[in-house]
């Protein structure tokens, strides 16, 4: 089995910080849910995780993947329902990891990811984390924050932290939909590798 | 002037493939926008063109890039108006190719993505074009597709055409934001290369 056909990812609606700081809970956006449920899908994630503690965004969230597998979204791109049907709501990030934990037998990894840097611990590398994955014995779920990223409570239980995307400079305010994407990338895609990309 | 200051991008809404491969005009994604804008800033892109023949979407695209820029979103978000003031929405790509030109006192070379595999005319691999950009004399427009894909008519004039994606599999179905934020990484993310991660 395939290191990538272990790895899960989660997108964390609480607890997040906001601008200031403080933990706070967000609104789920519709495009997360595909634009992730895209990229898990093309990186042969197993599962994608959408967390958030309020009921109401649960319905919502069931409603985007119903749509897209089997109501009328499926008939119209069904390409669509491959990736969506990785995807489901969960009210805490401690449900997705026994859900791994239920699905593999073993608790997975928890890998985090942080745009600020500053966080009192040490970082892995991209390149590390590569190489971690493609010789990985255990399942491994990489956790992704909305808002102003992943309290500090999570990044402290996280298993592993991910070093911050670096562009060309000191800005690094990339949507979560597009630093999820380039994470699994960076950590799966098969243009990486020179050697594995014919 | 480092080359990642001479690169451009313009995510194109017409010529597209729709599904059959007709080509047509696809809608303005409001958060398409953001999102590439944000991507373009993070990686040193000097410039972003929403390009659409529809009128009532140039007045969208204003109406979001003054939101952040100038309006009641610049208070809010303000690192935001940094990469929407990269934004503008220009009738055709060939408006957008005049637009960098007129900047550069030079044209750029056309830098085309495909989903798809089969396009009648030999790629270049991300690795090739990173090293072709690090050492450019000349702008690099970097052009996007929305709905199915950037039409025919525009691979083939494209100077490069970029290998399309590879993550894990067959499956390829990234949404344009996503495509986006991995191409501008493969092309130019500081994380890429072990030597200059840190």
């Amino acid at each position: 089995m395939s290191a990538a056909s272990r790895v899960y990812c989660a997108l964390v609606h609480h607890p997040v910080r906001d601008r200031a700081g403080a933990t706070v809970t967000t609104a789920v956006t519709n495009l997360d849910v595909h634009d992730i449920a895209r990229s898990a899908r093309t990186y042969g994630l197993r599962r994608y995780y959408v967390v958030t503690p309020i009921e109401a965004q649960h319905v919502l969230v069931q409603r985007i993947i119903e749509h897209w597998t089997t109501g009328a979204g499926r008939k119209r791109i069904p390409e669509r329902h491959v990736a969506l049907a990785l995807c489901e709501s969960l009210p805490t990030l401690e449900l997705a990891i026994a859900d791994v934990e239920r699905r593999e037998g073993m608790r997975p990894q928890l890998w985090a990811t942080a745009a600020r840097s500053g966080v009192d611990r040490p970082v892995t590398r991209f390149d590390e984390g590569r190489g971690h994955l493609a010789s990985a014995d255990h399942p491994v779920l990489i956790v992704f924050g909305t808002g102003h990223g992943l309290a500090d409570s999570v990044l402290q239980v996280a298993d592993v932290l991910l070093e911050p995307i670096v562009g060309a400079g000191d800005y690094n305010h990339l949507s979560v939909r597009a630093a999820a994407a380039i994470v699994l990338d960076r950590l799966l895609g098969a243009g990486r590798d020179p050697a594995a990309s014919h």
